[in-house]
């Protein structure tokens, strides 16, 4: 979903965002690196047109760590488990750089064992999940990562929610292309889309969630009001929506979607669970390269008709991003800059 | 679906039935071994009451084999790539001798580096995914498997079919529990299941597929001929299509969908692909132990209305085969009859 403004565009070096959005981070409590793995991933949300992840979501962060709810300066614990097995506490604070404290490990583990995962718990994720998993596929590896949240979806069959938004990642690399990304809710619609959709005061489409009586609604105001959304697909993707609570919870050690209690921390929007990141070396496979054969299908899509691959449009975006800069709106600038007083 | 005969069933005990389905695997030129695995899982889904998957593949299995598209004498190659990463080039025979070949290696890896990976290429599968998961989760362990068919799917935004209906296997232990396992097309409905409709002319659901001519179709027949099925759930459905081409072709070695030409084989109906099996011991997490966790979820998916988890239409008609024996009506069992001739 694009973002909604009434004003033109600014455009903003995206270097420049990223050291606004790590001030604002700092200025909010983070330490230094936990503010850099944030305003990382959110620039690059930002600049890659994923709005409903991108500088939307600023306020979100700042009234959660003003609420006390996740710790800005954790420091994450890395243990080196088995052969193929990282596990990492997040102590209470964000996903991202945990992550990015583990990462060193995940990859060579990868390398050396031919698949390595990366168990995350005690975490909150509030971001894209795609940023999670490009720089892997940059580094010729395989990822898939899956994340649960909160709970605003109704499984199938069901009539009350339970699970989150609950996303899966996948990213591998291409021959002559970027990597092949994708990032998708099972749930029908991502919550941060919902987000936007209110505030720009238009109808979802059919499908998408139900109201606070448990009735189809278009209104995503009533999805945020009490009502909660639907898995994709029915109950396919509400099957996967399970299997992310079981990867991204039960296997982690972190929190159900539906276990924490949030309610004495006023202004908290992060979802305190659990993160779980498989990594995959291709080169031990049989036969070609990996990427020749990855390449080798995407000239088969494109042969078949289709015109856009999954990640495609944030590479244009990006693309125009590096030679412009990053598209913001006025009130969008002024929000953030509001942020830093 | 269930099966649509119009005589009653008759009730013949597992055991037998699978003497008599390796019976016919033997006497259409299998192994002994090759016979075993196939015989069990194929009667297992007849057992459980996944008859799109039961006996109604045995014509399909022997015309394959009469053909000469696929090795029913094949050995299995495993191969001890890494700590976490075991190789099967299945010799151009079937998918499941060359997972139970490899399943002890692959397990031990599992238990000692925390997660492992089974790339099986060179391999047919004409069979339901759940039996290669779920006796994982019986050994406490979580499961994930994706095997990668033939040309049959549109992908979403394409005009013509490329992927195969690429189904996603996963098995997770459960407490007090039979494990919670589910295993779904990426296709809006199995290849299967549209062979069963059209066999007893039902028209099927909007949405499943297209004509020869592109054009939406509720005719099961119209989509056996010619036409091609859609993904399930737009474009997320789609994506996840793909990522099954990517992980279970190009990651094992083996074809993708739509690389294999059976125009010389008149008969052959078993897609020569690959598959990949990533198995996890969730001892290695933090916290309680998973089954419990599992558990646990389970409760919270009863309590918010849900009657049916994934899985457990199988485990009931399990328990009724068990009681009874498993259905067959009087032309099933007289048609696996004129195959021992």
């Amino acid at each position: 979903m694009s973002a909604s403004s009434a004003s033109p565009a600014i455009r903003l070096p995206f270097d420049e965002l990223q050291q606004l959005l790590r001030a604002i981070f700092q200025h909010h409590g983070c330490s230094e690196k936990v503010a850099a793995a944030l305003a990382c991933n959110c620039a690059s949300a930002q600049r890659d047109g994923a709005h409903s992840h991108g500088v939307f979501r600023m306020p979100g962060y700042v009234s959660t760590l003003a609420s006390g709810w996740v710790n800005g300066q954790a420091e994450p614990k890395v243990t080196d488990v088995a052969a193929g097995y990282v596990r990492v506490d997040a102590a209470g604070g964000f996903a991202q750089p945990a992550l990015t404290a583990a990462r060193p490990l995940l990859v060579s583990k990868a390398r050396s064992a031919g698949i390595a995962v990366l168990a995350i718990h005690n975490s909150h994720h509030f971001a894209a999940l795609w940023p999670d998993v490009e720089p892997f596929a940059d580094e010729g590896l395989v990822a898939l990562s899956v994340v649960n949240s909160m709970t605003c979806v109704v499984p199938h069959g069901a009539h009350k929610p339970l699970f989150g938004t609950n996303p899966i990642a996948f990213a591998a690399p291409c021959a002559g292309h970027p990597p092949i990304v994708f990032d998708m809710a099972t749930s029908a619609m991502a919550h941060g889309d919902v987000q936007i959709a209110a505030r720009a005061g238009q109808a979802l489409p059919e499908g998408m969630g139900v109201d606070a009586d448990g009735q189809p609604t278009t209104d995503p105001q009533a999805i945020l009001d009490g009502g909660a959304l639907l898995p994709f697909g029915g109950h396919k993707g509400s099957a996967l929506s399970m299997m992310v609570e079981l990867l991204a919870a039960a296997l982690t050690g972190g929190n159900f979607s539906w276990e924490f209690d949030w309610a004495d921390h006023p202004g908290a929007k992060t979802p305190w669970t659990g993160q779980l990141i498989i990594v995959i070396d291709p080169s031990k496979a049989e036969g070609e390269r990996f990427a020749q054969r990855s390449r080798a299908m995407v000239e088969q899509m494109h042969a078949v008709g289709l015109t856009r691959l999954p990640g495609e449009r944030r590479y244009r975006e990006r693309e125009i991003a590096s030679r412009e800069g990053v598209a913001l709106s006025a009130e969008e600038l002024a929000g953030l800059n509001a942020l830093l007083r």
